[in-house]
This record gives structure tokens, C-alpha cells and sequence, in this order.
């Protein structure tokens, strides 16, 4: 991937007359605006370029085979929350501008500011620059769907993936595009939102906790694909 | 539950004219003829019934809210295998009669003979009676919807729950299910069928195991709901 020039610097903080720090909450120091918003078509050729990041990151890449066009005619097939959906992380030394293409009636995105103690680089800016607000990057997203509980006769949404560039790690961005899944799962009347770990990554499982999920022990997934699913097609 | 009178005798088989056993697939002794066909909205409370009847199996009745209304109001929104889908399983000691009703475009019936060597009593069968067909009664159901895997670029389903009344466990009833719905995903071109099963079954480990699954031993689920879930309701 190519190298980029360092991001411009972070938009100045007003000062106030006095001097005095601002008693409102105009960030100061170094903000990182970051925005949740459901991703489009034209966003694919990000996309496919973050799941392979965590394939690498995963040391899975060997499982890794999906293409730009394979995503472009799977995805994006249903309204938002019915299927596959998918939340992008993006984010800017700048404030974004206000697109009201990007306000559908299913969701309204969501903005937030990070203060950093320090400006960030990031060494793949031109790789994820999304072509719109400037410097304004893609950072993650988190891809999801409805599942179902017979128990609780309700659906709920399943997290397939969920990640965030390394260089915006530990910043709290992973946990705010969670939140945006559990949020609207709420919103929805939904009764759970599930997805699974690594049972050796005890910070993820430390972390999935503290935002108030249980880790279930006892279960174990089972999978059938390849060869062994071809074997099925005249099964029936 | 009502107990219920023994089904009838199944239909005889017929006898060759030399009284030799017939050459081809007529079913000799006690044939149970078994069809899978897309559950409707007219099966839900068989469907709630039997849910029940799994929470019960599973020891997990205090998990068990779901309601006939709640489960109408949530299943069959959307088109087969687009979303939520229910196969259902049906019995019954004489052939099912033809119904154009049950061909839909998205799929056809499924029916196979399987030939017990004693007569089977279901206790249950005046509640799972369905209706049609003289004597058949539900028997079973696979609750599956799609997921989705990013490496691979291509859906899948996930089968949420498999359930065969005790009375006819045993009898490949399970296997016919679970393939159905790879038959089905094989036909759609998805890459994989996934579900879960708890580490202590090593039974239906094995059982898995031999229709080709591998079990993942490292993946742990992570679920948030009830109190939990609601506190993101305005987290964003």
C-alpha cells in the first residue's frame, strides 16, 4: 500500500478571548472527528481491502478468497437491518460536512470527537481516502445480519466482523461501532446481539465483557463447507 | 398433552403375484413415509410446540418466553431462504397425497420411506396432528437463516435449531434435516452451513462429525441482552 504524506494539521481550537480554556466542549489538542454511517456499493473496494487487513491480522488469509465483485453482487442485496449490513467507520482531522444523502429513514449517522493527546498518521491515507470531506478516511466498519432466538421468538442481530485500522486502535472507535449494532438492536425491539472470539484473546473477551456481554462456554460451532458441502448437492 | 390412540395400521404393502418379495422400492413391513416441506404461518403452533418441547430437552425452560403471537409477528416477513426459514417435518404411516399448494417456486417437497421394524405409538399425535393427510402428524422442524462469511465473499445458513419429537429420534429423521438445508445452500451457491452444539455431546459431535463438519474448538459466542442490551438504547 502506498505511503502517504502526513495528515494536515488538526483544525485549531478556537481560544477564548481570555485565554482561558473554553468552558463548552469545543475539542482542543488533537480531535479525531469520526463518523458512523451505513456503507453503499461504491464503498466495496474499501471494504475489501479492510477484510483483508483482518485476514492478515487473523493469520487467516489462507481462508481468504473474497473478491470485489463477489462482495459487490452478495451485498447490499436488501434494505438495511433485513440482511447483511454494514456500518463504516470514518474519520477526519475536520469536522464533516452535513450530507443529507447519508440520512436514509433506517438510520442517522452517527458523530463523534476524540481528543488525542497526539496527531495521528496514517501511513495508509491514500489507500482509504473515501473522496469526500477532504482528508476523511475509512478506518472500519462492522459487518452484521439478523439472526434468531426460538426462545425468545424475537430476532436479534448477529456481528460477523468488526474491525478497526491499526493505526485508530484503542481509541474507543471499536467499541462505539458495537455500540452503534446493540443501539439499533434496541431500537428495533431486538433481543440479543451475539458474535464470538477466540477463546486465547482474553483482552477481546475482557473488553466484550465490560461492555456487558457474557461469554458462553459450553458452545461450539460447527461447520460444514468445501468439498464436504458440495457433497450435499443431490443429497435431497 | 392429550394421550393418543396408536395411528392406524400402516397401509399393507402389496404382494407380488408369485408371492416372492417385490423387486423394486415398494416399503415392506412398517413403512413411515416422511416429507419436509417450507413451514406457513398456519404451522405456528405446531412450530411453538415444539420449541417447547426443545427447551424442555434442553434443561433451558427458564430461557423459554416465545409466544404463538410473538413468533407470527417475527417469522415468515420475508420470501424462503431470504430470511428466517422453517422447514417442517411431517409423518405419517400412508403416502402424502399430492399438493400443489406445497410446490413453490423456491422449493419442492421432500419424501422418504423409512421402513421401521415394529409400529410406532406416538403419545403426542393428536397435538401434532396437521390437519391434512389422514394421520400425519409434525415431527420435527430446522430453523435456518443466512449469514454471511467475509473471507469468503459469499452467504451461507446458519441453522439455529434442529428438532425431532423423541418418538422418532433415531430413525435418520435429524440427518434428513440438516441436509435439506445443504442440499439447499449447495444449490444456492452459499460456501458454508454453520450451527452450534454444546462441548459435552459428544454424541452429536459424532453424529456432525460424520455428515462432515468440523468443530471449531477455539471460537467462544459472546451475547448481550436483556438488561444488558437495553442500556445501548441510547448509547448512540
Amino acid at each position: 500500500m502506498a505511503a502517504a504524506a502526513p495528515p494536515p494539521p488538526p483544525t485549531p481550537a478556537p481560544s477564548a478571548p481570555t485565554g482561558l480554556p473554553d468552558s463548552d466542549s469545543t475539542p482542543v489538542g488533537h480531535p479525531l472527528f469520526s463518523r458512523i454511517r451505513l456503507a453503499t456499493p461504491l464503498d466495496v473496494p474499501h471494504i475489501q481491502k479492510l477484510i483483508h487487513q483482518m485476514a492478515i491480522f487473523e493469520k487467516l488469509t489462507h481462508l481468504f478468497t473474497a473478491t470485489e465483485s463477489e462482495l459487490a453482487s452478495t451485498l447490499f442485496k436488501s434494505p438495511p437491518f433485513h440482511s447483511f449490513t454494514i456500518f463504516l467507520l470514518e474519520v477526519s482531522s475536520r469536522p464533516f460536512e452535513k450530507d443529507s444523502n447519508l440520512h436514509s429513514q433506517n438510520f442517522t449517522p452517527v458523530e463523534r470527537i476524540i481528543n488525542l493527546d497526539h496527531s495521528l498518521i496514517d501511513p495508509e491515507a491514500e489507500t482509504f481516502r473515501n473522496g469526500i470531506n477532504g482528508d476523511a478516511v475509512v478506518a472500519g466498519f462492522v459487518l452484521f445480519f439478523p439472526n434468531y432466538s426460538t426462545f425468545l421468538g424475537k430476532p436479534g442481530f448477529y456481528v460477523e466482523d468488526l474491525f478497526v485500522r491499526e493505526c485508530y486502535r484503542r481509541k474507543g472507535l471499536g467499541k462505539m461501532l458495537l455500540s452503534a449494532v446493540a443501539s439499533q438492536a434496541v431500537k428495533m425491539g431486538y433481543g440479543r446481539v451475539e458474535w464470538v472470539v477466540l477463546d486465547w484473546n482474553v483482552n477481546a473477551i475482557k473488553f466484550y465483557e465490560e461492555m456487558g456481554a457474557n461469554v458462553l462456554p459450553e458452545w461450539r460451532i460447527c461447520r460444514i463447507t468445501g468439498p464436504a458441502l458440495d457433497a450435499y448437492r443431490d443429497a435431497i
